[in-house]
């Protein structure tokens, strides 16, 4: 299959790195820099430590983006997706898969006349080492769903997976985001602000108490069905993720723009159309805001 | 005036070194070293970064302590009061006055049998430097006020004070109180969790609206008659201490203990108490508490 890979960052060269044995891989990337980086000493894969190979994939500037693979993999930040609609509107003619944190995006995806939509959910750890490096720190599945249309390039994209790179096909594509949205919402800002590991929020009482404060609000708010199985789900990924740093922990203690809009935000609008309090997801919504305001000031 | 000063922190040695001009003061410290350090050394004050002279006091510890000043100033912090509690009202005789922060101390005040009972509120900034150096980095006012008994002894303490640490005579020691604990249960734990100097607070559009909702709940638990009164007095002491960390990010720093029970834990209580919901205070004291607890773990 030919895919289209737009964005490289860590998820954006870990696909390409991931896909391209089995695809014809495009990458897409912000600068014409990069790009030329990639073409010239290929993609590199490190993981325990150790450099894994290398993998050659075409490498080119968005702007050449044409929408012309069989499958388009959007990998941006979900804050860099706005302006990349256009775009997308204009010259999309295959199959589309959307691998952003949070929910907000999925309002955006209405406005797509594109038959084929699929949205995803990664929970692979990864680290852009440089230009044409990534770093494969957690080994975890890709969860896909469907949007809009006919999954059969999920379907294809499934079956041809790369060992150590596997896909699963869910059937609600809400109850997929949601799950990866609490568990984003409760251990990023508070690994953040805290400065602490994953796993320090369940081993540390003291923090386990906010986090169970923070989880109860944002199931009050997405009204859970089942907060049970949510807060479980949340436990295990922190559980299983003991000892990395959060993404948020990361962007902050790096100086990087973080996703907070697209996860707090996203459920503070949420809070406010449903006329319910939620003291704490505001407090770290502004927390993180904060730290995003001191970047700036510095 | 014979004055005995219980504790050799920051506050302990500034006092004694202020006070010691006018009046015979004798220090009784934790340890029979610090004890020994001082007697030896006289004490030291450090302002704007110059050497101000040395004090001779009298140094004993804490077991030595009789009772027989006139007046005795008990600053320790408010978590080692109940541990000296026993002594004082065993032997003390004179006058006695309180520095504590908080508000958590006033039920043990009720137990003595004592006929002068002062407490005080402390607007000084310092820093003990070394068992008998302390530095004098934020020139403020000591505020003292009855709590049962003729204010005799406050009165001569404020008519001979030393130029540059004045006393100030205030009619009512639970508003007095209520003032010094709004502003720490507000700036001492957010600046702490922040990591961020005081200014901040107010001068960080994010930072400043958790900083009014944590006084809301401060507020609301409180029952504060006149909220925006503490309001503005909070906002101008953020001001005037725009430049210093905090007391309580300074003990995370340094990994030592926090007064967030005589604070925070206070007004968790209250508002357990008065069935009310604190959502904040309940977040920050937990995460004060979580800090501490990394620190044992370490």
């Amino acid at each position: 299959m030919k895919i289209g890979i737009i964005g490289g960052g860590s998820i954006g060269l870990l696909f390409s790195y991931y896909l391209s044995g089995q695809n014809e891989v495009s990458i897409y990337t912000r600068t014409q820099e990069q790009a030329n980086e990639i073409n010239e000493h290929g993609l590199h894969l490190i993981k325990g430590g150790i450099e894994q190979g290398t993998s050659r994939v075409k490498a080119a500037p968005i702007k050449e983006w044409g929408g012309n693979e069989e499958l388009t993999i959007v990998a941006v930040k979900q804050y860099q997706l706005p302006k990349l609609l256009p775009e997308l509107k204009e010259k999309m003619r295959g199959s589309i898969l959307f691998l952003q944190n949070g929910y907000g995006h999925i309002k955006l995806l209405s406005e797509l006349a594109i038959n084929e939509v699929f949205v995803g959910s990664v929970e692979h750890g990864a680290v852009r080492a440089n230009g044409y490096t990534v770093q494969h720190n957690g080994v975890g599945v890709t969860r896909t769903a469907v949007f809009r249309g006919n999954p059969g390039a999920l379907r294809e994209l499934s079956s041809k997976a790369a060992s150590g790179f596997p896909f699963i096909l869910e059937t609600d594509f809400k109850e997929m985001l949601i799950k990866k949205l609490v568990v984003n919402a409760v251990i990023n800002p508070l690994t953040a602000i805290l400065k602490v590991k994953n796993g320090e929020l369940i081993h540390n009482p003291y923090y386990f108490k906010i986090f169970e404060q923070l989880f109860e609000e944002c199931a009050c708010i997405l009204e859970l069905p089942d907060k049970e199985q949510y807060f479980n789900n949340l436990k295990a990924v922190c559980e299983k993720t003991a000892n990395n740093h959060s993404s948020m922990y990361k962007d902050i203690e790096n100086r990087r723009q973080t996703e907070v809009d697209a996860i707090l935000g996203y459920l503070l609008e949420l809070a406010k159309n449903k006329n319910k309090k939620a003291p704490l997801i505001h407090n770290y919504y502004h927390c993180i805001k904060g730290k995003e305001h001191e970047r700036e000031g510095a």
